[in-house]
């Protein structure tokens, strides 16, 4: 019953023997290899153009990276105010490019609202110099609240990014659940919907380490090159990076794992609807579901041995929560058995 | 005949091997997790006292956050002119550090002279507002010329940095090459001999990625959680490093794979001592070899199919080459076999 | 009637000429010299201890390079929500700190609420790492509202910082105007209150450009000395400060002008306070004026030849305005007459 | 018998004249005024053509900021070894570009041999990306040693990093030194040679504080406002350093403050050549004069009153100093009278 996060399962097997496999004979180092090569095909080809990979070694590094090779001197990024980025990274963007600040919009479920959005870039657009200036619009897909934006929200949002000509940066270290919800292709989610940059995580969903900044203009690659190793993120042997994407790619495993993921949140949320003792916050979409339940039940669970964390309700949430109530996360993967889930049932009701 | 890095080679099938084997399984993210706890008083064991270890992504950045954890505004590094932060690192320390500057000090051999590192440290110890004042020295064992600093050699120029209220930083991407040429315990070669923090690399050796910063000074453990995290150096399935360097201190893997390395270098050594159309540039005392030899003798080695790079002769060579001669450098692994060196042997003669 | 703001003014007559006759003869640069000295011990008589004193050029280089200097990886700042440091600094404290992040905090009229700033160090006060950690507390007197501490407030929000180990950064750009609004002494104010560091502001109060970094704790000063430095803060010929404060503290000329602003505001508050066509948006404190009116009435009044801003409401403004009203800045300084706040106050009727 | 440094002495009466002058009345503050304007249209004429004027608060500020617009990510800066920014501003470009860092290029008497800018630039015109890529290609002009390039070598440097597509600039401290030193225009200097980003020094010619960027290339305009103003070195009220300028250049001020120091220079250098107890290290084109004696001769002088400094020998130094003797420096400045140097001389034999 360990509904903790994502990042606590290990590596799916296709991606631990796949690094045994290439463990042997020698490679270029620093990404000019054989195989990283050939897996930054597989990236063009999933994209259906030429992109950009550059292998970093966490979800953080793809995000603050990214956004700094498009950042500017004064420079603000818009992202929502419950972005990883913004709650979770430490302020790894302002420390990495030097300044660039992170102004929160609102919106609810994990989504900015698209009027948000537009009066946030439009209180700097002025470039008023003691205020700085917009440099980009970052979302998170899926949304750190597990639901997904439409097609039609992400252009949306991009539209509004682009009127002001900024650059759009996707966070994507839930990318394959987010894809699989809306079953569209890569392409439709990023460059076809405004996406310019794009943080594609495969660790979260079955990979041990595994995170690449795609740069959907390949003319920003050179500056990334010096950007990624003054960071210190340029892994030597990068093969063992591409070797999990290969074996990730292979079969459709990630769309697989993601499925999978989805799935077993699916059946999660059926669990709290129906249940007489917690309920939904709000309707899940992706391998997250937050819940409301009874603190005591929280801890009954705890104590039989189920592991999630109770959550800090979003800015944005507009349900209720009785004093005696908590909300709680918990997050399913490609190593969630329904076992797990059908035991967790038994424990709620 | 694969001589070019020792970055080149994949992994040893150990490391590859116990991948596999802790791939399943949940364990707490972010380097709480139980084999993360295990691995980390290996690391004390090995140094025979309490020491905290931060694995992060690359060589690089365990030196450049080494180095800013020590570091204060207007610092100074000390630190061999041909040395990795220095001519290797594209400016990482300034950039990751806010700006602390690596002055060069000259000495033979990849090791800085002590004379020459007292009048370094000296002339800024006056703390001129203008010029910048010492924060610390930083020495690689081995050295960038594939020599090792003898304990005597590393306590003196320690001892000077101690004169001066300075830390000692030592990269030690090559740590264990060094350690078993010296044939002595990581305890002697590091705090033993006045090191405070530690570069410990294990990429190089056999491992896929597997660098670990060693304070020796836990009261800094606490700094260094966020020093890393703000450089999103913090891996989530931070079990995947833990697993190699459980596999690589196991059965004394490491100093195996090193010796190996070391041997087949100086198994390379021997080529050159005797070869009447190639060189020595200086006798390796690790698992790096530096050799001269006529331009036309290395391409038509390159067109036979050897691999290694032509080098740039460091500042401090005092030996001649001809103006149709040419340095070269060439890296064993755990990976080389006698009879790559014996195939180039033939080659050369 | 020109009400832009109090650096719009130029200097007054008894600094300009003291510059003057300060411009002969030789000093020692950077800091050194004997009239810097001089003025150095004259700070430190009228905060009544022992305090070390650093010109820069601006108070954003004052706030930004103190907060520097107490602030850590990772580390939080706690401000107004509409303080300077967030709204009108262009990311300076970010940038210059390596990434330093401003957690804005709420409250009325422009000071924090206890009870909101002691929540929002609360929820970092765990110090996990994804978060980032509490670093300083900064309050600014007076404040962006025109309103100012009292010596209660202060202590208590001090209270609250100390609390959780926290240094107290007070923003003095208008601190003379503060300090006749409470008529206490300037260590009252500040180290009695519990303030750590101060940014002392003569420049908004009649000086050319006149800002210092105070530390109530000298021991801070060494670093101080690099930060500033690396921060190209430091000047040459630093008497032309030391010149502009000797005027500016001489026969209390600070407290003069203070007062003197200070009037004048509350003149033109009487002005609002009486008026049939606009309103005070709350009771100003200290030199600046917060009104209400109709947007006709202000474009009648620019286009009369009055000049000051339209303005944003705070985010903590509770009174109402209607659609067709705009919330208007009026600031006041040692050069605004009574004719000018006459002149305002016939076109307003 | 002061010539510690161009920076002890005052203002020139006529510049502290004008800043009382311009102490009243009312002007847009942040550089918007009347009088901002009216200088700033100054600096075209005077350059001939367009340029984009931004005050800063020390040449340290100059130097760091223009080479930040011009710098990119694993940027390297070639300068003089001896070079201001290298040698005495404490790791400010480093700090204030994120990371950039100063590759020091040899040469005799402070100026780059071109031959070695040429070795320097090319050894990392590869773009490899562990070395980092050049940025930019800074000189002094007059340089710290006193000397001054010729149009003819000045166009050479430039040329030599036009080359290699990089943006050329000139660290002017002592810009009007040189200037009246080669008797050609301020554009003969400066563009018309190749500088693309002017640091303008007026503060050690007769100001207090009077420091400009100067951008001949205007659409770097947009950027550097913003570089400027989180660096803090945005004055509000920036009229105090153009009426610094407006009285600098008007009648030709600083053109005749200049040749008065360089002549004082020339006089100073006579007693050198002449002398029986002293000799100059080179011959002085600018307004600062290295010379060699014994110990006990600068003692004595020191004892009886003059004040100057002993001088480490740069780098390029050929000439001889015998172990009983010290290299010295004297500087002269618009303030600096026949009659101190006489009483020098007086002293010296």
């Amino acid at each position: 019953m360990q509904f903790s996060s994502d990042n606590w399962a290990g590596a799916h097997p296709a991606i631990a023997e796949n690094l045994a496999r290439r463990a042997t004979g020698y490679e270029t180092a620093y990404g000019d290899g054989t195989l990283d090569k050939t897996v930054a095909r597989t990236f063009s080809d999933i994209f259906e153009r030429e992109v950009a990979v550059f292998y970093v070694a966490t979800g953080s590094a793809a995000n603050a990276l990214a956004l700094t090779s498009v950042s500017k001197p004064g420079g603000l990024v818009f992202a929502h105010r419950e972005a990883h980025i913004l709650e979770d990274e430490c302020g790894a963007l302002e420390h990495l490019s030097g300044g660039t600040r992170i102004f929160p919009v609102d919106g609810a479920n994990g989504k900015m609202s698209g009027e948000a959005l537009r009066a946030a870039i439009d209180r700097f657009a002025g470039e008023f110099v003691h205020a700085g200036r917009p440099a980009a619009v970052s979302l998170t897909q899926a949304t750190e609240a597990g639901t997904v934006h439409s097609l039609d929200e992400l252009a949306a949002l991009a539209s509004t990014a682009k009127e002001f000509g900024l650059p759009v940066h996707m966070d994507g270290a839930r990318f394959a659940n987010a894809l699989v919800s809306l079953g569209c292709t890569p392409a439709e989610m990023t460059w076809k919907s405004g996406v310019d940059l794009l943080s594609f995580g495969g660790t979260k969903n079955g990979c041990w380490c595994a995170e690449a900044i795609i740069l959907f203009d390949t003319a920003r690659a050179k500056d990334m090159a010096f950007i990624r190793k003054r960071a210190t993120q340029l892994f030597s042997k990068s093969r063992f990076i591409s070797a999990q994407f290969e074996a990730y790619f292979a079969d459709n495993l990630w769309l697989r794992t993601a499925k999978h993921a989805n799935a077993m949140a699916a059946r999660l949320a059926g669990v709290f609807r129906e249940s007489g003792s917690a309920r939904l916050a709000w309707e899940p979409q992706a391998n997250e579901v937050f819940a409301i339940m009874k603190r005591q039940t929280m801890e009954r669970m705890f104590a039989a041995g189920a592991a999630f964390y109770d959550w800090r309700p979003p800015y944005g949430f507009t349900g209720s929560i009785d004093d005696d109530e908590v909300m709680c996360r918990l997050v399913t993967s490609f190593a969630t058995t329904e076992k797990d889930v059908d035991a967790l049932a038994a424990l709620i009701n």
